[in-house]
């Protein structure tokens, strides 16, 4: 293990941190905000230089980077990145609690969305609001890569951090393609930012809730700033635009990469985004069987249930309906889009789009196996044919989901009394969705909970956000024994 | 495929199912039955005969018989044993709803001990009540492949059947030997139930409800003769000669055998054993610590939670206190035993330990690969390594369990429009324990059920005693393709 390496590392990050305060505090400063608020960034963000430049002055003597440091990296980073955001909530006094702050900061890096504050533009200062927006954008897309990239010293061992960080099972192919276009990758991620907010603006959408939603969009967080949710906005074209924005930020950035660089065919042939679409469009018509006589207008349960459907498959959460309301049938094929999330290599959390397809194609190897024992075929996927180990770790990595998904239940169970409450708080973390959306029955709003269970809320997007194993390898010896 | 086979010992089976009837007519003649409840019998005895006879003449040309076959055989007779079990209770014309009296007959067969009756003992005949009861003692233990052990012809290729019939995965070394001892694994079998009932006696409960308890516990069925469960019954001795008789029948049979011709050593070597004991009992511990504050006496509250978690875990589902009013924590406790289940190669049902074992050890392989990728290590169980390949099966059998869960959850929550019905149905059906015990809230009783819900939840008995495979086999157009 190089702590040296992680180290200096985690300095760097610390100092790029206060550098992506910059924009809050300017969105502070045009909304004419009192010095107490913006002192809260300032203070903050000379914390993060002093401490950066001083433990990431140094580089250390040994520069070897490998798997174990990267993921360790990854996991210290997130803890450190979400414990340095909260500051900016309680040092302009906003927030007062300690455990609210760390829950909206980490609600925000993991691209979770939830919240223990009410719901409203008037609960914060917007540079803060827009800190909280902001922080699922710079949580969203490989952040740490992105910074580490931009350290030469590093260079082509950023592998083992994008591996860690990125979400999702990689398949090799694209993995290599993806390293060296990472700078073209954030172009295209900021740009569709951009394109978001501008559609938003056609839709008269006020300026500052164009930012604040593209960015919930983008980083498929979702934070809502009205009370009502995008019920707010009677456009069905905001809607729309917001509904097919979601779909494009559950898409893998490798693929969308593709697009724009016009390899159409190269776009359409990616088995994921068939299986993505598939699910997407599969859940829209089951929900739509299920709804159907609940709506007098075609088009407007059609709307509806699109926004739902793209809304919480990417862990969005963002709502237009109350689809509570909706029958039982439909929120058993919802709590299965929870679990599934979108593509990997997307903003968006839970499985992955991947994992379920890797699963799919093995029920039918499987059954193979089973009548004729003798004749050993593998999977295929994105044409290349999957070994065994790699398909192990994959339907592995789903038994430990729900295994974690268990573990969480009984403790939150202990704060909440009831299986509903418990079961909303962990969905809605682990899966980095947000709002656990009351599927099984109401609970009580995340601002009632102990402060150990918001605690463990905030593992839990962590975990969910790194998908579970880095998290756990902090906890296993054989991670910090020196090489 | 050879269809001619599986035709040839289906018809074996109706011979050998008629002549398991003789024991309910007895009974029946015992207790000065009516004429009209023995005809029941009567009647499918002659029809068993005459098509089993038929059917089951001439020995087909071709005799091969493998993997395909013995899976396709065991479904198909499974289906076919719970119809033909069904015949009683119509034709007695003590149930009149075809729906029902199968999903009595698939109840028992499967060894779920789910009732769409009200419970009582005046509700049956009590030839019937046997009836019901012995089913679970039929399939409770490979069933088939005693019937095809006792033909010749078959020889040491009932291997395939034994594969597809016993539950959990087999690491292959205990497999070879049972096949050899099948007699002696019968004998110690219904020797057990023998003691059971003797000790029962002892305890003065009634020579019926004796018998018809210690069924239970040998098929870890449990179905209620009174409506008050264990807890009617108040001496501790028997409680506790249930609950430990529970624990015997959740272990592998394999080992029993090892422990009765006296190789104690071979029997505490076994790593799925210490599994199962350790989970047993770190959830009596974990409940324990739960339920502490409702119970003034320590003593009671350790029986009372000892009962539960041996009746919870080995899917038997006997009662002796309300858990409904205990704290959620421990819900979950018991929710993850539903899940896990008992020993393999027992009539427990459930994931098995061996899967929940080999998931364990998993996880740290996992960790260690993540952080040593270049070091491949295989996981040992029972001192053998297992492949890769046993390995995916295995994980891979857990999600395609909570998969199908999913889908009966979807199918089953059109019905009873509510979560906690859906589940309670699912859990309890799929997972072989017969009541959902409403640990998520309360739900309506299934005789309130619609035909086509009692119909999905027969095949979700089948599905969960067959584990799963088999049962998709049959749409799996590979399995009927001629060799």
């Amino acid at each position: 293990m190089n702590f040296g390496m992680v180290r200096y590392l985690l300095g760097r990050i610390m100092v790029i941190l206060s550098a992506l305060m910059v924009p809050s505090v300017i969105v502070g400063l045009i909304y004419h905000e009192p010095f107490s608020v913006l002192q809260g960034f300032l203070i903050t963000m000379a914390i993060c230089l002093v401490l950066g430049l001083l433990i990431g002055n140094k580089k250390p003597a040994k520069d070897d980077f490998y798997a174990r440091e990267g993921l360790v990296l990854v996991v210290l980073a997130w803890i450190m990145i979400s414990i340095i955001g909260s500051l900016p909530y309680l040092l302009s006094g906003e927030v007062s609690s300690v455990v609210d702050a760390l829950f909206e900061s980490t609600s925000g890096f993991t691209t979770t969305g939830a919240s223990v504050l009410p719901i409203g533009e008037s609960v914060l200062p917007r540079s803060l609001l827009f800190w909280r927006s902001f922080s699922l954008v710079v949580g969203g897309m490989g952040f740490l890569f992105f910074i580490i990239s931009l350290q030469p010293t590093i260079g082509s061992r950023g592998i083992f951090i994008m591996r860690a960080e990125l979400p999702g099972p990689n398949f090799g192919k694209l993995e290599s393609r993806v390293s060296k276009s990472i700078h073209i990758l954030y172009a295209i991620y900021l740009s569709l930012i951009l394109v978001v907010i501008l559609l938003l603006r056609i839709g008269k959408v006020d300026w500052f809730e164009a930012i604040l939603l593209s960015f919930g969009v983008a980083g498929t967080g979702g934070f809502n700033i009205l009370p009502e949710s995008i019920a707010a906005y009677n456009s069905q074209y905001v809607r729309m635009v917001i509904a097919i924005s979601m779909v494009v930020f559950g898409m893998s950035f490798n693929l969308i990469y593709l697009l724009v660089i016009g390899k159409f065919k190269q776009f359409f042939k990616s088995e994921e985004l068939r299986w993505y679409l598939g699910i997407l469009f599969g859940a829209v018509i089951l929900i739509s069987v299920s709804v159907y006589p609940l709506y007098s207008n075609i088009k407007t349960m059609f709307q509806d249930v699109f926004f739902t459907t793209s809304s919480i498959m990417t862990t969005t959460a963002y709502t237009t309906v109350d689809f509570r309301q909706w029958p039982m049938f439909s929120h058993i094929v919802l709590l299965f889009l929870m679990f599934s999330g979108g593509m990997s290599g997307s903003t968006a959390s839970g499985l992955k789009v991947a994992r379920i397809m890797m699963f799919g194609k093995s029920i039918k190897q499987e059954l193979r196996r089973m009548i004729l024992p003798e004749r050993a075929v593998l999977i295929v996927i994105e044409g290349k044919p999957v070994n065994s180990i790699n398909q192990r770790s994959t339907t592995f990595y789903i038994i430990t989901y729900l295994f974690v998904f268990l573990i969480l239940l009984a403790l939150i169970s202990i704060d909440t009394k009831n299986f509903n409450g418990a079961f909303n708080a962990v969905i809605a973390t682990l899966n980095n969705i947000g709002h656990g959306l009351d599927l099984l029955g109401p609970s009580l709003p995340y601002s009632e909970l102990s402060a150990p269970t918001k605690l463990l809320m905030c593992l839990a997007m962590i975990m969910g956000r790194l998908e579970i194993y880095p998290v756990l390898l902090l906890f296993f010896p054989a991670t910090w024994r020196k090489t």
